[in-house]
């Protein structure tokens, strides 16, 4: 019988009329055939509520009590989930990731999973019984409750998915899959039938927030196929897998961009060994995110270092640098914190060339000046002003063709 | 060292700004040198909360999902406690039910605590820490998260103090003590230094809201002394333990009453064995709980029969009752709901005769009729039209010299 993990995000459960409509969608896998594991989110809203109530009673609050805490909004949501699937007259029963020894490091707030007892999920699947479980939640090794931070509920899922060998996990969420680039942006954006791993990695750590980074690394790693669709209207959504012969494969699958990122650069550097940690050092250890790094040798013994971080840490980052700037000896340190990135990206690229030199004419025609330039196997950056955002993602998406349907195979 | 247990109430645990305060409480007891054990409910309301949602995902929710529900309400207390005393700079760590193992049986939103590992609560005491534990809650022999119904964050307390040997166990809640009845129809009421576990179980079971009966059974069962104190202001509060031989031994300690009641008779029933249960059985079977029961011998070979019920299945039993007297050839059926029930309870009148003429002289003089009399080895009841409540109460205080003090040995 094939297995399916459903998960269900807090927008999705944001209510209990949504909860009703969760256990429908369930309910019409289950007449489907399909076995269904529900791992569920807290509802929209819970979380922050937790943590303001956690922040009145401690200023910083204690890591191993705010998992106690929060890990009751999950709990709150797979009883009301079981109770609606019961009254539908279907077979449910809840547990939190305790009860499913979903075991976790003890690193509070961020633990990983280290390993999932499926004997009683098993169980109640062969029972016939729809097993909904706790996102976001462990237990660790000594007996605590953890947390697995940000976007904890997909790898709650993902990892479920992975123990059980699902046929696929769904993450049902409020957009119906992945687009080519943001419709916002470009209105011809298409949703994608299938990317890949690969893809879907450079797309969500450039700034397209459908899917969390770790659960899609996580799922790359177990090989579980993972599917973005949404809760609230029928549709395929978007199948991330891995590249197969028979895939779709068009050059580029999509164009990812950030508008929160601030650019930093220093000018004039002795141009020595040791030269780029000494500068990005003292950032890290402010614990500042460096994203893009471009470093281009100058002619008169000297090299300018840019990077850049994200614009809320600008103010930051710049007066960190004025420091090492002076203490370098190097001329000027100069920031802009009105730049976007702009990224196309697709595993097409890597057996055509030209990829990039098509990039770059393409914004040149449009007048766009080219800032940085960053690449990777799949994937090109561009740094722009931020001005030309809407215009450089809309004449890429039609250069590129991605508003033409592609024929799955 | 001197261990207590201390159980705060959901009013004690109303806002973070109470749960301040109470971390201010334990931290003073910390500072005269006892361990702590704290127990505390789910925050004032948030039970009522979460019943509302789970009956809009289910008609008649789910007892075991109910649990994982309900069981969350505490959850959340006993991490804002845990980071309120830690703010303070007072070592605590929090723990579910289930983390402590409370092993209980598996009847859903009733079940009976089986047993308790109180190896790591031992073990963080040792460390100097405060345990803070969640109330109300238990997990069954199969893992699955129970409750323990209403009054459960007493039986919790109780409970532990058993388990862990400690020298009291403390329920804070919003009264300062056990009185002698209650303030609100006899300002003259006195609060008790010490009452004993009978008296309180006839005190509570006769309409004084202080203590859940269950627990006050359970800690005298376990021979565990109990103190009811006020959250709000200092003060010794009331001990409930076994009588001693150097205990302050009035003959009466205290006068309760019950406005909920209402009296039902049958008239006229045939004498003969059988009948009482004929009568009662189908109440019995209706789920009414029946109070007071009183059977006089008529002269005509007839009997008449009478019993109290909670006001609320006043008419659900009169109508039960109507079937049953055609059965059973009666000549009719009575019923009354402006009735009340007084009682002097008091463990003196063990080995005092005359307290119930005493009692009956007093509401003679005063114009009151008596309408059933109920007595057992240190209580005794008398129903009365409601009207007579207040000027019952006030003059049997009066007479049995309850406001003035009893000076403790």
């Amino acid at each position: 019988m094939a297995l399916y993990v459903h998960k269900y995000g807090g927008t999705s459960v944001g209510s209990v009329e949504r909860i009703k409509h969760v256990a429908e969608n369930v309910i019409k896998a289950r007449q489907r055939g399909e076995e269904v594991i529900v791992v569920v989110s807290a509802m929209s809203g819970e979380t922050n509520r937790l943590v303001a109530l956690a922040k009145e009673a401690q200023a910083t609050p204690d890591v191993r009590e705010m998992d106690v805490l929060l890990s009751t909004g999950e709990q709150v949501m797979i009883a009301l989930l079981a109770m609606a699937l019961k009254e539908r007259g279907c077979q449910a029963c809840s547990y939190t990731g305790g009860q499913v020894s979903i075991v976790t490091d003890s690193a509070h707030t961020k633990a990983r999973i280290l390993d999932i007892d499926t004997q009683r999920i098993r169980g109640d699947l062969d029972q016939g019984k729809v097993v909904v479980v706790a996102g976001f939640q462990g237990v660790s090794e000594a007996g605590d409750i953890t947390t697995l931070g940000r976007g904890g509920s997909d790898t709650t899922a993902v990892a479920l998915a992975a123990a059980l060998k699902a046929d696929e996990c769904l993450i049902f969420t409020d957009v119906d899959g992945v687009y080519t680039t943001d419709p916002r942006v470009e209105p011809k954006a298409r949703r994608l039938d299938r990317i890949t791993f690969e893809e879907m990695l450079e797309m969500a750590s450039l700034g397209s927030k459908v899917l969390q980074i770790r659960s899609v690394e996580f799922a790359g790693k177990y090989n579980v196929p993972l599917r973005v669709l949404s809760s609230f209207k029928e549709g395929a959504g978007t199948l991330i897998s891995y590249e197969e012969d028979t895939m779709e494969k068009p050059l580029i699958s999509g164009i990812a961009f950030n508008r929160d990122e601030a650019k930093l650069t220093v000018l004039g550097v002795p141009d020595r060994p040791g030269v780029a940690s000494r500068i990005l050092g003292p950032v890290a250890d402010a614990n500042i995110e460096v994203d893009m790094i471009v470093q281009n040798v100058a002619e008169d013994g000297t090299t300018n270092f840019t990077f850049t971080v994200n614009r809320s840490e600008f103010n930051k980052a710049l007066s960190i640098l004025q420091d090492t700037c002076a203490e370098l000896g190097a001329r000027e340190v100069r920031g802009d914190d009105s730049i976007v990135k702009v990224s196309i990206v697709g595993v097409g690229m890597r057996s055509h060339a030209g990829i990039a030199s098509n990039m770059f004419d393409v914004l040149a025609r449009e007048g766009i000046n080219i800032q940085m330039i960053s690449t990777s196997e799949i994937k090109i950056s561009v740094v722009l002003h931020e001005k030309y955002l809407e215009l450089a993602v809309r004449s890429l998406h039609d250069a590129f063709d991605l508003d033409q349907p592609v024929v799955s195979v």
